[in-house]
């Protein structure tokens, strides 16, 4: 997908929600259980009813890794579903790969020829060339962990390099821009992190930013916005567990809906 | 798997070779492409050819995803394969997970269960509560990126940080060991980087180090020895390419073996 295409789909439906669909057996409503591709059909009800209200799914890897083969029908039947019934949404393989250019080649394969996701997430540790390969197809993206939602973000992200005088997780976005076909490049600053974005915005004005942590994990629609907000909005923020388990009874989807359009209210008054 | 049993095996073998599993189908035995399940087939041959040689299997993620349900199938296969014919055999998934501690434990729950792997590679990004939910597993090991092979290494890696005075990599490898289970960590550090191991091996004298990058990414096997090896051996040293396709004709296993034995016989010198 396009930039602009995100762009407009935003202007189009006065909201910047992406939905993680992240399936938890543990959470799930009790009667799905019985289907026999229930996360494919607990997806879907998710996607029919609020797709009016997001510009994006972002399914997590893991919550379909723990169901080995079973689970990667269910992501493979939800990609098929997005890319078919609903096209206009940018899709996002939280996946959070990376490895030598050889094998990043291979990844990159994985999830944009194989699943057709229109971006993956991205770690940046092992530097260039574990990215650009990601980098090379036309029309996809790139989403690098910058700044996360963790606790753990405290043990590495903040560290002080000598060399720049900048935080290492500044450094990564500072360096990563550098690299070819930079303009293919997202980055995830978690929601819990608002009072580092203006930081983040000194440096990438322009990138969109997919923020996770709002919800669940604490994290202030209102303070990523203030800081987080460009010309073109410039954000996706996520949603996971707030939205999807809103409800476990008959009607998880429409409950689920409700938090949704909570959330896109709250949106377009930030627009 | 305890490590006792695999040091157990490396004195037995006087080997401590790992064959990476990295089946790529632009470099495999022409013929082997018609058979069904064709990537599992390769793996199989290879396996029953080298078995003796080795004490360990690693097959890395990327070349399975690209092939998507097939490949999870013959990741699967392979992983039950080994379990059954070789369960004397460490078995690494190079999947370079992590994310948020409720996403990574269903990671831990997808390859320490769903496939029955005794370890997994883990980068380190995002930090503590990133990578504890992997260690909460007995018997099974979790093998962190500390310093990779590739040329993207430079990029982040090797940057000092002002707190301890200690390039990234290290702080990686410090702040880790005061983690919870941190006696079932290991270290993947590439051979391309000789210089450092010594720098390592400071830090962790008694940890196992799984290195990449001998062979085909040129990294040198008895300078890797020279720094690395421990009371226990502690070195776990990877090939892949220059393994598996040593030829593509009919006789590809016994060319992988031979190019196996060329390697045991000189880490026999070694030991």
């Amino acid at each position: 997908m396009k930039i602009q295409d995100l762009i407009q789909q935003i202007k189009l439906k006065k909201s910047f929600l992406c939905i993680g669909l992240d399936p938890d057996v543990d959470k799930m409503p009790p009667h799905l259980l019985k289907s026999n591709n229930f996360i494919f059909e607990f997806n879907k009800q998710i996607i029919d009813a609020t797709h009016h209200l997001c510009v994006a799914y972002k399914p997590n890897l893991a919550f379909y890794e723990a169901h080995g083969l079973e689970g990667y029908k269910a992501l493979k039947d939800t990609i098929l579903y997005l890319n078919e019934k609903y096209p206009e949404h940018f899709t996002i393989a939280d996946a959070k790969r990376g490895d030598i250019g050889n094998t990043s080649k291979m990844y990159a394969k994985a999830f944009f020829e194989e699943l057709n996701f229109d971006s993956i997430t991205i770690a940046p540790y092992m530097g260039k060339d574990s990215v650009e390969p990601f980098l090379t197809f036309k029309n996809k993206h790139c989403i690098l962990l910058a700044l996360t939602s963790n606790a753990g973000s405290k043990d590495f992200q903040f560290l002080n390099t000598e060399e720049t005088k900048t935080k290492l997780f500044e450094e990564v976005i500072q360096t990563s821009q550098t690299w070819q076909n930079a303009d293919r490049l997202m980055y995830v600053v978690g929601a819990t992190q608002t009072e580092h974005i203006q930081a983040v915005r000194k440096i990438i004005p322009e990138s969109f930013l997919l923020v996770p942590g709002v919800g669940a994990q604490g994290g202030s629609l209102e303070e990523v916005c203030k800081y987080g907000l460009n010309k073109n909005i410039g954000l996706l923020i996520n949603s996971s567990r707030g939205i999807l388990y809103a409800s476990n009874e008959l009607n998880f989807a429409e409950a689920a809906a409700e938090k949704a359009l909570a959330i896109q209210t709250k949106m377009e008054s930030f627009l």
